[in-house]
């Protein structure tokens, strides 16, 4: 089963998890899946069967009990041990992108970045040390990073990610505006901006004119 | 048709979009399907089907016309005018949002910035004039802007969101990592950093693992 879980599961799963710690926070104990359905724009049905996945289920009287469908989350999303991550290129993007990881409670470590610009090389940045590029392979092995977040310009982001995959990372957050050419055993999301915007654009366009 | 035609299909023909306008800095004058789909990671019977969209087919013998081809998907996807957007929220994923569409040729034009910050509003901030989040409605009903952009605080997100629906925007690009509750009408697309990357996270620890 775990082979064969989408990522569309995986990403509902992380957004419950959100949603348990916020209720949690204000000391709620139990949640129907309804309410949970409709915080997070999904179906009742949608949430039972996500959570089905966990051999998870809630009380017909109560629902389910916050904390602990919150631990289970976080012991299937995060295995055994937190998953740390590196990201190259640490222009306004890259900064971005670390600052928003910082204290937000995210399963992830971003632990090290990487750039060529000598300005940037062996200073803290957003407090991660920043490394040269050339690097990449014997941080990341010894640091057992298994991921990587590429905030690069376009025309190096390939060939960074090549470079991760020498470094034993097998996902890959790709910010960069490029369609990656990568093994079919790496795991890559594509978060490029400018296609969202334009795609949201053209909806925008269509519906003002209805 | 221009009802039912999915995101899927805007975002990739935004994408050929992009490639044609390399292809055609490279003095490429012809392209094949089976390049383009290369270039994308998707299958060249994908990419004849999207044209198809559009009405247009290439020659079996030299393929689609790259510059015929980018002037017919823009004209499909700008229709006639040039979509203008706003942005709310200029800290640091704001501010690198803006710097990322700077004279990247993307088919909107982010022309005006909201914060609630007294040090920001009145500025120009990254080339653009920052208003205060109260003069929303106005500014953006004057410029006849029709997409919006959101990287505020999640607590603030929705009350942002609503204050875009006021001024007629249709269309919202969210960056805040919330789920957003807004009519049926409008069209929202989510780019959750952290989302993403805890299921980046989940799947390499699952490939580490096997």
């Amino acid at each position: 089963m775990m082979n064969v879980i989408s990522d569309k599961v995986v990403s509902r799963l992380s957004q419950y998890r959100r949603l348990l710690s916020q209720l949690n926070q204000q000391e709620i104990k139990h949640v129907f899946s309804h309410r949970m359905a409709e915080e997070m724009g999904v179906t009742a049905t949608q949430v039972r069967r996500d959570l089905m996945v966990l051999g998870f289920s809630g009380s017909p009287t109560k629902g389910y009990h916050v904390e602990d469908l919150r631990v289970k989350i976080t012991q299937f999303l995060d295995g055994h041990e937190r998953q740390l991550a590196c990201i190259c290129g640490i222009g306004n993007l890259g900064r971005a992108v670390m600052g928003y990881f910082s204290g937000r409670g995210v399963s992830v470590d971003v632990c090290a970045a990487f750039d060529v610009d000598p300005a940037k090389v062996g200073r803290a940045i957003v407090g991660r040390r920043c490394y040269h590029i050339d690097e990449l392979e014997s941080v990341c092995k010894e640091l057992k990073l298994s991921v990587g977040i590429i905030s690069t310009p376009a025309d190096t982001a390939q060939s960074v990610a090549e470079k991760m995959i020498q470094a034993d990372i097998k996902g890959i957050l790709n910010f960069a505006p490029v369609v990656l050419k990568l093994p079919s055993d790496i795991y890559v999301q594509n978060m490029d901006v400018s296609l969202a915007l334009e795609t949201v654009a053209f909806f925008a366009s269509q519906k003002r004119q209805s």
